[in-house]
């Protein structure tokens, strides 16, 4: 059924989230926007109900209920949940493709094939949207947690060509943008680029708190670099601890890639061996470069230095002059002295905007130089 | 003479700044500011001229008669030109405690300890302001670059009692903060909070660019955490090069321990021992949230998450809602979306004005959660 066009067509019209939390439900609204029917359902009646209400989607007694009619299902429930969910839905909604948008593919997909009959699993089609908030709750849903984010497509060897074509127009048309990739690559890069950062965030923080036992003077002299580095360490330690074991042989490569690379650096520190160092921190700044505030912008970017008083207001005039002159803020960052005094922004802005922006704000008594 | 009362007070009005870049100057900024009077010097005599003339300071023919006269000289030069600078100054200055800004000690200390006469050695008090800017040469100098920072002195034990008590005398006149601790001690500190941090994130930096030479998606997928976590790594190599090889022990013995940090982190994660991954997560978070902006308020601080539209203007509306309403932002970061939307801001204030931040914001029809 879900290879014939016109059942592709109508079915797709309608829409069911399971899961109505922040995702789910701004998934929801998103798809209400471009005139889908929405049916919204959570294992938590309550907070289904909140759903409803706030989306506009339609309610549902049962699971079964819910997704009956949808020819798409998108299941935004916590990891472990999925592949019993998935297997249900397949079974009562003989029209839709269903996806999930847990954030570690391989696991889940495995254990899905291993839940569903056969006959079904072709209408499976997992993914991940890499946007959403760090608030929950379907209160602080919103359509443009969608706009314009990366939402991977990973369909393993058993997906119809239909179902995937399904679930990749109909995340092109509630306004993300699909990248598709198969699910060991797609763990494999968030291992680097999501979950070590997080690993070595945490572990940084741990060492210096471990530290400061025997040294209550360490985070005195703890300035901006370090605040950045430990920033992702205050992260909700429930969730992280299943995305990490989730995705341990990933992640265990990652660490021990990283282990190395810092290994290497040590030896060459322990050596004295200057040009080595400098070689590395090179390489690193050139890619840091490269690496934008945001994918959209990552092709040219600039970032301004811009000393600003620590004191009210101060910020408020940096941003106030920028936004009159039209220039959109794609970063910003509050680099203070370790114990106040002044404090220097770094501005990042699209490339183009960047002489617009350096003008601006000399013409409103601010001093920035270009850096990057 | 330095132990002699009558010299201390009338030598300690002149001061001599000897490297005039961005932090000599501002030293010498924030010592014309109480009243002293201020000579600068710099072997690079074009540098000297633009520090004197935008400072007021002194100007001087030579390093030898910059010094004569004074009672305080402050080295802020590379740290592999400190030793025999100082060297040099103390038998050109014989009233005038010298003192260096170096950002490793240990090293420093048994340089200048070689290189300097016993009977001069008493004069020499190394210190480390912890300011400064990212930003280079005079032009960007200021006074309040010293305003409120940690000022580590570093006496050894070769330093007389009285030149420490001059040097901190001056260090808190000109209005910095003065924390003594040893040169090893101080070393150690700044291994973990400072060197570690930059080690720990071109690491990161490096081993991202390495995998995306296969995986041109991989930094596709970078979202916030990644670009913290990075940040420092566009950070002046040949710097830190200096930095690093000169603090080598003691940022090896850091390096050791956070990779063993990490190695059971990846242990914990390989043998999907949850909760002892939850433990660190948790004892890690713990640590954070201790940690505030900046050392001031550390005691306490508040951070408040607002959602905000990704598009010119809508910094500036909150940041001159807390501007009118008298609120200091003690940091804020931009969590975006990966690719764009809407962002979140995480802003940091004190403590004690986070009610007010959040009704000003609610005023001004922003949403925000208070979230530590």
């Amino acid at each position: 059924m879900a290879q014939s066009p016109f059942a592709m067509t109508s079915a797709a019209e309608r829409v069911t989230v399971v899961g109505t939390g922040l995702i789910g439900t701004s998934i929801g609204l998103a798809a209400v926007r471009v005139g889908y029917a929405v049916t919204g359902w959570d294992a938590d009646a309550e907070i289904a109900a909140r759903a409803v209400e706030l989306g506009g989607f339609e309610a549902a007694a049962t699971l079964e209920d819910a997704v009956r009619a949808a020819g798409m299902v998108v299941v935004a429930t916590p990891i472990p949940t999925i592949a019993d969910l998935v297997a249900r839905i397949l079974v009562a909604a003989p029209e839709a493709v269903v996806t999930d948008v847990g954030s570690v593919k391989s696991n889940v997909v495995a254990e899905v094939l291993e839940a569903v009959e056969p006959d079904e699993v072709g209408r499976f089609v997992p993914g991940h949207p890499m946007g959403g908030s760090e608030r929950s709750g379907p209160e602080h849903a919103s359509a443009s947690v969608v706009d314009g984010i990366v939402w991977v497509v990973t369909p393993p060897p058993t997906a119809a060509k239909a179902a995937i074509e399904r679930l990749e127009a109909f995340i092109g048309r509630i306004g993300a943008r699909v990248v598709r990739m198969d699910p060991a690559r797609h763990d494999r890069l968030v291992a680097f680029v999501s979950h070590l950062p997080q690993a070595a965030s945490t572990a940084l923080m741990d060492v210096a708190a471990t530290e400061e036992a025997d040294e209550p003077e360490i985070l005195l002299l703890a300035a901006g670099g370090f605040r950045d580095l430990t920033r992702l360490a205050s992260s909700n330690p429930a969730l992280w601890s299943d995305i990490l074991l989730s995705n341990r042989e990933a992640i265990a490569e990652a660490l021990e890639i990283y282990a190395r690379r810092l290994g290497s650096l040590r030896t060459q520190i322990l050596e004295g061996d200057g040009r080595a160092v400098e070689t590395t921190f090179d390489r690193a700044k050139s890619a840091r470069l490269r690496l934008a505030a945001k994918p959209t912008v990552r092709a040219g970017v600039a970032v301004l230095q811009v000393p600003v008083p620590d004191r009210p207001g101060s910020l408020a005039a940096l941003t106030a002059a920028l936004g009159e002159g039209g220039v959109n803020i794609e970063d910003l960052q509050i680099v203070h002295s370790p114990e106040g005094g002044r404090g220097t922004v770094h501005l990042t802005v699209a490339a183009e905007a960047a002489e617009a922006a350096a003008s601006v704000l000399a013409a409103n008594d601010f001093d920035p130089t270009r850096i990057a």
